[in-house]
């Protein structure tokens, strides 16, 4: 019998209870006949309609110090005290999975350490894409690989927002507040819109897939809010749609290149045709080549089936933790702007005769009325710059994912 | 150390070989730090020029008898030997992988059982979708799931035959001459074309989904050799493509509905863009919704990079194998064509009163010239075959994945 806390009965964490109950036996096939079962809840508030209630606590304490206790899942978000709270039970010697993306992205190398010192796991897989399998398979399946470029579709909200631009020709606004009306985003949309949260999850996949902590305080991000119905309306003439896309490219000698950005996605690319507020991640290996990783980014019972199966594979590891995970880097890891190139898409009131003295050769899009929209060839940042300052203005500028 | 033998040195065993022998190092770090090595390759023919050629033998008692060997690749592919060798090691007390598809989904059964009762892993992940990590997120991850449908893109070669049909309208026998001028379709193609290598897939997913085993021999199978330029324009003209699709039904009371068929996949479902010889597989879990795989289905290294990171989990799970795998049903586990329903397209010369008068209510594509083509509402398999053997003939008829 493998007994667990669950801290925070919010969406997440009420959907952990109803799994383990519901499939206790079912999830014993995966944990070597030893079932599961939930000991403690805590959570400040007070559930007393709850089939339950004796199990629920506010005193951390009781968990931290209780023997029986092996695993808790942590889903309570924000940084304290889960950081505190997740750091005692690891030093107690407790496994810790966890739904919380802002916590493993911000302290997720030193509680991987804390977890490997005391001989136990730190978990993490709903921490990314919600329901979609992605931590595990990155560490497991695709062991035999050097990853070199992740690009995913990692919010929601923002791939909810502009599938409306795209599909029914929504502003911004429009669909910001329809998705506020359906629960998709937040009163306050600022974590979604701006990329702070496709930032954190891109640290964490990048971190995980290098091996070595990207500080996601070092990403570049660019949110969704300046995107208009015109970018919407030449993206579609370039055969395009326009994404919040998490991007890592991995670069000889453990550099790493990471931006969180609005990206012109060609219909060709498998991400274009990703809608509504699913989220997936295109993870390329130097042996497997591309494959896509697609899924319910979010929501109660799709996130809790992600901790839950962190809870069985502790269970299945409590002997011999996994090492999923990363370690500080030696050095400055971040690679340059001019390491890497892409392709812009523009919008320019400028003539096409500076366009084209500009920027050599482009690819038009349109040039009718005051605009001039193209896309360029590759640029390192630091030309790309210079260019578009070179213009009279810039309306828009968006990289292109090839 | 953890010595190992590769048996069949085609595509995938020497792509196992070269992956092993350039990430060593990076291995280690999913094996608790022990390396591994590949100390016999076994193949009937001579490899003179190999660098290491003195690992090669032609005879399978060294390895079955070498206490050191405790993992074995088997790509030999075809029945026998492989299911012979494989047996002989399982008993041995060694672990096999493979990515053998008609062996694991016409032994897998008694291998897997084998395998438990020797207290040693058989792993397939390589078997169905090359590359693509499916096998073990769908143990692994899934876990809390009860899985309710699967439907996947399972074979490259018949997907690119269909991708060229739709985007360079190309005939089927163009498609397929063309197919087999790069290498992707054999001389002779009939088990792709025919839909024999995605029906050994769809049965190792069900029985993985179901934890029993679904016989192949009990799936009804269809290819696409009967797949005209006519139907793709009318299935472009409603708003879709054709997929071969092996399609696993999970019902109440463990009974399971599987077929593999060209199906009509609207363009709203994700599948629809899975091109080129690419594969996908459309899993849904009662928790986690809808989540699809994709990748490279084949090919030389994304299939060894699948194999190695078996080899990896073996090492790993030498003292405590994993339970991968399905049992022997109790009793019929299949369902009948009539306890789930398909809208269907169809073509026929028949009038569009009479196809009224004998379906109801269908939405109209075409009902130019001497065709109406139409799509159905759901209809259960013997409603449905009553239904065409009303019309005067039936030219097309297609199930439609919703």
């Amino acid at each position: 019998m493998a007994k667990i806390a669950i801290m925070g009965f919010g969406t997440v964490g009420s959907g952990i209870y109803d799994i383990i109950v519901q499939n206790s036996k079912k999830l014993r096939r995966n944990t070597y006949g030893e079932e599961i079962e939930v000991k403690y809840i805590l959570d400040i508030r007070d559930f007393p309609e709850h089939p339950q209630k004796e199990l629920f606590t506010k005193d951390f304490d009781v968990i931290a110090n209780d023997p029986e206790i092996t695993v808790a899942a942590e889903t309570m978000g924000g940084l304290h005290p889960a950081y505190e709270f997740t750091k005692s039970l690891l030093l107690a010697g407790k496994s810790v999975v966890t739904s919380n993306k802002e916590l493993v992205a911000t302290y997720g190398t030193e509680l991987l350490e804390l977890a490997s010192q005391n001989n136990v796991n730190y978990m993490f897989e709903a921490s990314v894409g919600g329901g979609i399998p992605v931590i595990r398979p990155l560490h497991q399946d695709l062991t035999a690989n050097k990853i070199t470029r992740i690009a995913g579709i990692l919010n929601g909200t923002t791939n909810y927002i502009l599938y409306q631009m795209f599909t029914n020709n929504r502003s911004f606004e429009d669909a910001l507040s329809d998705a506020q009306a359906k629960g998709y985003a937040e009163k306050n949309p600022a974590a979604d819109i701006e990329g702070h949260d496709a930032c954190r999850k891109i640290a964490i996949l990048a971190s995980l897939a290098s091996g070595t902590a990207v500080d996601y305080r070092d990403i570049e991000t660019d949110g969704i809010v300046n995107i208009t119905l015109d970018d919407v309306k030449y993206a579609e003439k370039a055969g395009s749609v326009i994404k919040l896309i998490g991007y890592a490219d991995f670069l000889p000698g453990g550099r790493i290149y990471a931006v969180v950005s609005p990206m012109l996605v060609p219909r060709s690319n498998l991400l274009s045709s990703v809608n509504d507020v699913y989220n997936a991640i295109m993870v390329t290996g130097n042996c497997v080549g591309d494959l896509m990783f697609y899924g319910a980014g979010a929501g109660k019972l799709p996130t809790a089936s992600a901790v839950v199966a962190d809870i069985v594979d502790c269970v299945r590891h409590r002997e011999r933790p996994k090492k999923i995970g990363w370690e500080k880097p030696e050095g400055d890891i971040n690679a340059s702007r001019d390491d890497v190139t892409f392709s812009y898409f523009v919008r320019t009131p400028d003539t096409s005769d500076n366009v084209n003295d500009i920027f050599g050769s482009v690819k038009f899009i349109s040039e009718d009325g005051n605009e001039r929209v193209f896309i360029t060839e590759k640029l390192g940042g630091s030309d790309a710059e210079k260019a578009f300052s070179a213009l009279s203005s810039v309306t828009t500028a968006l990289r292109v994912l090839d």
